[in-house]
């Protein structure tokens, strides 16, 4: 019982942070396995990109290769930066059919993904 | 002697795929030590987020704590995005004494950071 205004104040919080109809950022990092060949990693940049041009949820998409120098890139080539307008436009794009297919080409080459979403703050 | 000529094509790959000015993203993610204190990591986010005011290179600055539900963020909390002109502008605000004076209010603190800085390509 001794916890419950803390409990109450902390979703308080978060209700207030967290709001259903701002855009989010979907940031993805992979690394790849040792096996995947460049003509393989290629093809999954390349099938990437295009889920850009097949689902209309993604309000914006850009992606790179690491080129820090700080050494705390944990093994991780690439990352994708991606916006939604909402939780349920990520949703949609998360079960969407292309999105789904581009999962099972990358899964035979993918070593690890990090996935984090945010909603931006100044 | 045999591989050189691969190394030359790498080179020139990764030297066109580089474009000494092209805007860098700066993705930085932290966790946080179970013994700092909601306190300590509020003053941490305000700390970063004041940045922007203090280091004229830091061309845009946003943050948010993750929301992702797949189960992906390796227990990374929180992530701050940030664009720079340049690798010049990059490193002027990686050395700039206000950032350094970050990271020393920052290192207490901080369990893990993962870094990961590239040129967005579409």
């Amino acid at each position: 019982m001794r916890l419950l205004p803390i409990f109450t104040a902390l979703l308080m919080t978060m209700t207030s942070a967290l709001s259903a109809d701002a855009p989010i950022r979907h940031v993805v990092s992979f690394k790849f396995k040792k096996e995947a060949s460049p003509a393989e990693v290629q093809k999954i940049e390349e099938a990437f990109a295009a889920l850009k041009g097949k689902i209309p949820q993604i309000a914006s998409l850009e992606w790179g290769t690491n080129i820090s120098g700080e050494n705390l890139d944990k093994g991780f080539t690439h990352m994708w930066a991606s916006t939604f307008a909402d939780a349920a436009a990520l949703k949609v794009y998360l079960d969407h059919p292309d999105h789904q297919a581009f999962v099972k080409l990358l899964k035979p080459s993918l070593e690890d993904a990090f996935v984090f979403d945010f909603q931006p703050r100044k």
